[in-house]
């Protein structure tokens, strides 16, 4: 037969694409090689956050205690920790398994490799070739290293190895300042591990407003960790059971782990898109404003290179699968994207930084701000430092940020903000709950406003 | 002089329509026979939320341990916690002074009554005489008590004295299972205190969906709670030291504590009113569409009756302030009104509940939902119980509710969405962050929708 679809990749975009496509009358195959989920489910934010929830009483107890209301230890057990977490993706796995059996959508596992028009797809057992009148390419990404930065699987650990470790170090090194080194260094923090983070950029979480960073490292430090910015590593290796970092000054560090984090990269290789008409750039698929690569061929989430959030594949997903049911005609406009740090503190943005925006129009842009410190739920959790910023441009809102003790609360109702493009005037009307972290967003929307300049 | 402004009662509502009043440039003065503030900071929403925050950890602590992933002890001592919050308060109090202070508003100590238009303070200090050329009366509630529940100050306490104790209960009966009690049951649950809960009515939270109060009754019977619905108390007292509650059938249930939380009714006593034309109903003051109770005098928040809740009352604020500087001419419009019960687990609703939207509109009210057990955050802090509920008329939304771990959190945007009345093509046009807790809204958004009958 020949499906309407054939989706290659079963994270977030193309589960998500197929189940929708599925929902529309279309006939789909979904192709995965590893496992339902991928990344995301498997390999990241999942079991990320099921770490960060299993350690948050650690955080929250110290809070307590600095203000010497409460007292106590909590020990959590890491290697049952990480049992319910294999025993948590399998289990979701599994309930996504039977979703797309309810959904009548065919699983084809192994690898699928585009050749004359079709998908094939090398399994366990042989090949299936697989006809499509659509293609959704969404096979995802992958950690990258800079040359003298591969992990070794022994010491030296990508994300991948660092989530499946059997037990926690008792000191790690994290090569790369990002969201992804940051979460978890904060979990190896609370397990009680002495943590070095090592960057190329001037700050850390490089992407964020630059007082964003600053607050982070003001957090860090109190915890004593070892920030060391603006330093060029030239490799990582494991000596006598030691893992070693050797600067470019021929400096060392050593550590019980180091986790490589620099980045993650489109997985685009030997499938045959080149030869099936595909242009890469930098290993990205390109796509147009339809998200197509080729006619009838779409490539969604990580592997286009737009942004690698798997809420971001998902929305793509949802597009894609209403074009292909011809639903929707229109380009794919995405709408402002949130981004969240979890842990504690945690990290929210969306829309554009006050630098973006000064870019942009360096005649309007108006920056307002609340400090954590004056909110009252902060206060209550013993977690007062951080603030929200409010970047506005011809009187507008054009983005939000945050930093600080559950600041995640604030991305939806700022992502709904900054799609409307809320003036001064739209902030009374709608009501905040009081108390609330909540407030710490209507306040900075209601703050003095400065110009950038 | 003769004030553009008088206020009388600085809590939520009256505080910041002084302060917004002053902002449009008017002279005003605020009377306060307590406490800066009011009864949300000093004895009310800021101490339990401080209570919750303080004992949080135990809870996290306690979903993790059923997981076998964490052990430990967590102590929290209630001296130490009852001094955190008094300090707290008082520097806020302190800070709001300085407030006024910098707004040029008179804070005028004392209670003030109406006089032949106006209003004469009685303070330490003999009486103050303040001429206005507009009122806004904002003194807010207090508990009330049937016959027979009136608290002794001794064992049978209201909410004002339980937030002042010294020691927690062992052991504590709450009579009256809204909000108010539940968030305190909830509290004295975490410090290790037995837990009975006594309501006339036939379920716990009974301003509620019915699904929400059979949820939360699930949770309570979980901790071991005794829950005694439909039940009649002829009395409470304290006897040899102990609290004693006699039913109506002179049964009885005897505790370390009663606190008896059954409600609260305005404050208007004896501030002569009546006699300045100012119409009461059942001790509420009577407003009309501006708020107004009488020409120029204005009252807003728990005094009027609409709803008893800080933010709505400092919503009203901000519109009598407006239109007192005439920055408003239309009548008032609170909008949907969010409301949350806080802890572990939590409450949240916006709008209209299935059952009044039922009452509205039989024809085409319908309800989708989601259940907590789904979400990975609700998983990653094993707090699965719960879920999130849609309310749609005419296929827009007009009300959203939701229990179980941290749904505080959708109040927020569930309020813009119901304010905005979204249909189900609107749900597409905002992203939703993977992974968060704000994700079962959208689930419950993008859910079968089942036509209520």
């Amino acid at each position: 037969m020949t499906y309407d679809l054939v989706v290659i990749g079963a994270g977030p975009g193309g589960f998500d694409c197929a189940a929708e496509a599925a929902g529309h009358g279309l006939s789909v195959a979904l192709v995965e090689k590893d496992f339902l989920g991928g990344t995301c489910l498997n390999r990241g934010c999942i079991p990320t956050k099921l770490w960060l929830g299993a350690t948050s009483a650690i955080e929250e107890l110290h809070n307590q205690a600095k203000m010497k209301v409460a007292s106590g230890e909590i020990i959590v057990d890491f290697e049952a920790l990480q049992q319910r977490v294999r025993k948590h993706l399998a289990g979701t796995r599994k309930a996504m398994a039977m979703q797309l059996k309810g959904l009548g959508i065919e699983l084809v596992e192994g690898f699928g490799k585009l050749d004359d028009g079709k998908v094939v797809v090398s399994g366990n057992e042989g090949e299936t070739v697989l006809e499509y009148r659509n293609l959704v390419i969404a096979t995802g990404s992958k950690p990258i290293f800079f040359p003298g930065l591969e992990p070794d699987g022994q010491c030296v650990l990508d994300s991948n190895q660092f989530l499946a470790m059997e037990a926690m170090p008792k000191s790690l090194i994290v090569v790369g300042a990002g969201f992804i080194g940051l979460e978890m260094a904060q979990v190896a923090h609370r397990f009680g591990a002495r943590i070095t983070v090592v960057d190329a950029m001037d700050r850390v979480a490089p992407l964020e407003d630059p007082e964003v960073s600053k607050a982070l490292q003001s957090m860090f430090k109190r915890w004593k960790w070892d920030i060391q910015l603006e330093k060029r590593v030239s490799g990582v290796r494991t000596v006598d059971g030691r893992a070693v970092l050797t600067f470019d000054t021929r400096d060392t560090l050593e550590a019980d782990t180091i986790l490589v984090a620099v980045g993650r990269g489109p997985v685009t290789e030997n499938m045959g898109l080149e030869e099936a008409g595909i242009e890469l750039e930098f290993n990205k698929i390109k796509v147009d404003e339809n998200l197509q690569a080729a006619p009838n061929v779409y490539a969604i989430g990580d592997v286009n290179g737009r942004i690698q959030l798997a809420h971001a594949a998902a929305h793509q997903a949802w597009y894609a699968a209403s074009h292909i049911a011809g639903k929707t005609d229109g380009p794919y406009a995405s709408g402002p994207v949130p981004s969240v740090l979890y842990g504690a503190p945690e990290v929210m943005r969306v829309g554009k930084t006050e630098n973006e925006s000064f870019l942009d129009d360096y005649d309007t842009t108006e920056v307002s701000r609340a400090q954590l410190a004056a909110n009252p739920m902060a206060q209550a959790h013993a977690a007062t430092q951080g603030f929200v910023k409010v970047v506005w441009s011809g009187g507008k809102v054009v983005g939000v940020t945050g930093v600080g003790h559950d600041v995640s609360r604030l991305v939806t109702p700022a992502t709904m903000i900054v799609q409307q493009g809320w003036t001064g005037d739209d902030v009374h009307k709608t009501m905040f709950a009081h108390p609330s972290l909540d407030e710490s967003l209507l306040m900075a929307l209601k703050a003095e406003r400065k110009k950038v300049e």
